[in-house]
């Protein structure tokens, strides 16, 4: 009996039983997952949603979802994102957004469903359910969308008839939400996840409850996944719909629908809409309150809880979806009551990733897009593959081209004005700019009496990471070193650590410190001079909008900044400088002086001119200090810098300078 | 201005001239370098032999090579392969192994100079010139010698005439060295490095020291890359040549070859074959003493020094050629009087990298085979690629069958009668065999006074990095947890650690704790138990020789267990515990305990069934500590292990046992 092994297509197998137990797996796996191409941190990640909603049954490790609509308005959309990056921190297992009919749901406008669902896949990194209504739609039109809500990377349907007042059948068209599910199927088999809606009280237009629950068994039969509910007042009624499902033999995950009640007025709208009766018991407390917004929305908190905290504890429920109407505040108190809002959510990597399924198997991006992702994954939008654990993997290194600065999920939350009150209304000189630059580093208040909440290359306020260097920063920033991306070295933090972690629970995370910068020639030509007394220890790239560029990385190798080790995986290393993008990056780091704050002012004005002075004059700088266990070197450098420029003339020799 | 980048393929260019002196680098590294697949940790080691001559010419950093030629017996050729492991480490340029026409050179035969040279490039990992002399060939024999040596990695050729009694032109063949070097450059094209002979005094055929000068610029001409000369007694000899070769033109590198006296009659031999005079003032040293050998040799040795040092503070003189005569004392002793020696060589990676050019982008290997990387570099020698930067990037991952245990260069440098010597001539049960694995791990004489100075699973004594643990795993071994391979926690040490460090200096590196064992069922019934408590600290693969696997690896991934941090680069990973090349290793590890140590008795012998028992029951053990940057915890675990072996029998319950 020796070396007996049953190698079956790569995998070993005993040729004894296994009686060891549970902890013990023999062979399991196939070759195929050990020679995986990619580190695979976040097995999760690259589940489908009906896998995710499976495991967490498993696991019992109760979860929540969010319902939006697309907003009328293309302020309106941007308002929207970044309530997804907000709400999409508490961690729910997906969103997902509804089909307007009336608002040419299918478009590429910027409010339309199709495009708000996209981007919160794609920009927002959130697992997102696309609804679509079949009534008055004809076959073509809806396969029409289906195939571009796949190309746009849209994993899951909510197959709905919808509502209309002209009801009536078209020709080759859908007549029930159950012609949509195989519709689906036929056309592009198990491509979609697919939801059906349920209605704990029956459908308004159903002969009966029970007509209606064998309709949803008819609906599930024919392939969809699972289910969510219309909303309902009482967790009894749930608690019976899902009872009376079950015993008809409809087996999926099926979820509640909660809805917060957040308006006397929004209540109505709702309950004329769907034809939904409000119990007296709620009746009975809000009608004598009906003038008290705030009132009513503690009370719809109040109670929202209550008939949460009864589904949970049924042991029935394994998930709860929001109707959000769009609002924040309710639905987030809710789950933090609950515990299901996810205070400090594990990150699976450093930077937020995409829920695109193309995109599942990237882990390493350019450190320089770190405070512009939606660019990066804009640019990068028709790569066929994704570098994966090595930068240097990468098989699509072209850059797509950044013309236009204003696209929708690229775009400031803050208007004209506002940036004109931040970033000044006149500019006297490039001290304006430093003053600027320090004001946001600080979060204190500018010369108008306005926090700096943003600037052309971050539109958010400094990274909790980034506080760490706060001070630092600004005693730079007031001297003309302008950073617009910096993180601190970390040696072998746990990959729990609030503020840096990232990964799996056990790891531990690294970091090299990074600094990146404009500033003058002047000082670009001491700090050269500077560099030599750091070498190997420093990395650095200096270029000018011209694309003169100096480096001493003269390999052109990707230096990884950011790592983490984690038990039985290779080494994870999501975060590079990348000499080759870094050209990419500065095209369109210099290009952000003049679109989103030079062309704030008139042409010709004095303050144009300053911006495009910088423009043309300053050079972008990246430093690396390659020693992580060690303080942080990257201060001293720049300090060295302004004591050289403040020395005797001759120390700057002609040799280095750099006009 | 703006954006005025001009690309020339992937490669930017600055649209001003870049005055700022030497330190810049101004866009010289295509995009091809810096999306290249691998972080190359030592660039030096994808050069051909010429570039790295040209490399340390330019650096002015003196080297040696050393010459050897085929040994007549199979055992001279074992003893051969551990001399070039020995001089190896001492860090030659390269060496050179002699073309020796009688002994069959170009045959597959264990002692031809074809198989010395590529067992020197192939598995001892050093860059090797191979000598072809053509007299006597005829040009299909010639092109069939390059053929096969460029199929087995062979990169370098010493082209010579060779010499004969039976000196006449054969039909089609060759009459000069010039003839193979231009035969090769027609044939080969670049492929090869070439190296020609030069001699100071002429050689004895050329009808004068001027035409053979001449003859040399041919063979230059032709195509030679660089020249070796001639032994010589007077430095004088040497530099008045070398001036003569630079006045006719010679511009190539011109290398010194060197002979150290090392007996009388060796001398004497070689002067009547080289037809060389050995000056007076030699002779009337030696001729004295010529009965000393030990006097010869140290005066050979101290003769040599002063010679070479008279090269090298010339500065004309690059490197130094030695004709080592196959031994080792009187050239290492030169050489390290010379400071030429390098006692702690930097290691590019911490396992020995093979010369194959078609391994050079080879950086991980699998943890296991350690201690017996010629049988890997056998096992996967048939592989296209090699897996670069990750484990799971390999493409080939079908180990070759080892069918062989006696393949000459996997063969032990032990007879039969030492290793019986050592593990016993006869064992009277498993704790005498525990008894061979302690005295192993102690270097302590066995109780025939013997020392164990290897097990079938390791060749060489105990590595220095071992030695860390030694103490633990004596302690283990001698209650019967046989330790084959081990490795300490490293928490960023530096690149330059004698012990522990590799690649370039400034980095640092990172080991996690490795421990891999043969034990027994009951051992591993409570391991398994014991294991339960460090989840997920600790991964765990089990597997007994019928393949019965036991891991808590689940999602087989292969883990990283030695990695470092460089300046400006990926991490590079070298060292992986690799789910499925366990199981193609645990088929070696378990078949040498029957193919080395069990073959060694007689036939149904109780020494013989004791080792077959072992083979057929014993479990193979790997554990790794994935807390690195904590005390290594794989010492409690086996502790616990035998407490809760000793403990009340109900605490080891059925449910865990193994049979």
């Amino acid at each position: 009996m020796v070396n007996q092994v049953q190698q079956v297509d790569g995998c070993w197998q005993s040729s004894k039983g296994d009686s060891s137990g549970a902890s013990n797996s023999s062979g399991e796996s196939s070759k195929e997952s050990s020679r995986c191409s990619t580190p695979v941190v976040d097995s999760d990640r690259s589940d489908r949603l009906r896998e995710k909603i499976r495991k967490r049954i498993d696991s019992g490790d109760q979860w929540f979802s969010l319902e939006f609509f697309p907003p009328r308005t293309t302020s309106g959309a941007v308002n929207l994102i970044s309530r997804f990056d907000r709400m999409g921190s508490g961690g729910p297992l997906f969103v997902d957004i509804t089909w307007h009919p009336a608002g040419d749901p299918g478009s590429d406008k910027e409010t339309s469903s199709m495009m708000i669902a996209s981007t919160a896949v794609n920009y927002c990194g959130l697992e997102s359910v696309l609804h679509l209504t079949c009534c008055n739609q004809n076959k073509e039109k809806i396969t029409g969308y289906l195939a571009k809500a796949k190309h746009l990377g849209l994993k899951n349907i909510m197959a709905l008839r919808g509502v209309g007042d002209d009801w009536e059948n078209e020709e080759g068209g859908f007549s029930y939400a159950i012609d949509l599910v195989r519709h689906i199927r036929s056309e592009f088999d198990e491509y979609f996840d697919i939801c059906v809606a349920g209605y704990p009280t029956g459908h308004p237009e159903a002969k009966s409850y029970e007509q209606d629950l064998r309709h949803l068994k008819e609906k599930v039969d024919a392939g969809a996944d699972f289910v969510i509910t219309q909303l309902f007042f009482r967790a009894d009624t749930f608690l019976t719909f899902l009872d009376d499902c079950r015993a008809i033999g409809i087996t999926c995950p099926i979820l509640p629908g909660i809805f917060p009640i957040q308006g006397y007025q929004s209540l109505r709208q709702l309950v004329k809409l769907s034809k939904l009766e409000v119990p007296e018991e709620i009746t009975k407390v809000i009608e004598p309150i009906k003038d008290n917004d705030a009132a009513i929305r503690n009370y719809g908190i109040h109670q929202a809880v209550r008939m949460c905290r009864v589904l949970l504890e049924s042991g029935k429920v394994p998930g709860l979806h929001f109707y959000t109407l769009n609002r924040e505040v309710a639905t987030m108190e809710v789950l933090r009551q609950l515990g299901l809002w996810i205070e400090d959510p594990r990150r699976p990597l450093p930077w937020a990733v995409s829920a695109n399924p193309k995109r599942k198997v990237e882990d390493v991006r350019p450190i320089f897009w770190a405070s512009r992702p939606k660019s990066y994954i804009y640019r990068t939008q028709d790569w066929d593959e994704f570098p994966n654990g090595r930068w240097g993997n990468s098989s699509s290194p072209a850059f797509g081209e950044l013309n236009d600065y204003y696209l929708f999920y690229l775009k400031s939350k803050s208007s004209k004005e506002a940036l004109l009150q931040m970033w000044g209304e006149e500019l006297k000189n490039e001290e304006s700019v430093f003053t600027v630059f320090t004001c946001y580093i600080t979060a204190q208040p500018n010369q108008n009496g306005q926090k700096v909440m943003c600037l052309p290359w971050n539109d958010e306020p400094l990274a909790s990471e980034t506080n760490f260097l706060k001070d630092e920063l600004e005693k730079v920033n007031r001297r003309g070193i302008l950073t617009i991306n910096s993180q601190p070295n970390i040696n072998g933090k746990p990959s729990t650590d609030p503020v840096v972690g990232w990964g799996p629970p056990g790891g531990y995370v690294f970091q090299k410190a990074y600094l990146e910068f404009f500033t003058s020639s002047e000082n670009v030509t001491a700090l050269l001079k500077v560099l030599k007394k750091y070498e190997p220890r420093v990395n650095y790239h200096i270029v000018n909008v011209h694309g003169r560029n100096m480096t001493n990385a003269h390999e052109m190798q990707p230096n990884a900044v950011t790592w983490g080790i984690f038990a039985g995986r290779e080494i994870v290393q999501p975060t590079v400088v990348d000499p080759v993008s870094f050209m990419y990056w500065k095209d369109e780091a210099f290009a952000l002086w003049i679109e989103q704050w030079g062309k704030l002012y008139e042409d010709e004005s004095p303050s144009r001119m300053i911006i495009k002075y910088i423009h043309d004059n300053y050079f972008l700088v990246n430093l690396v200090d390659n020693d992580f266990p060690l303080k942080n070197c990257l201060w001293q450098v720049i300090d060295d810098m302004f004591e050289l420029l403040h020395a005797p003339p001759e120390l700057l020799s002609d040799e280095t300078a750099l006009e």
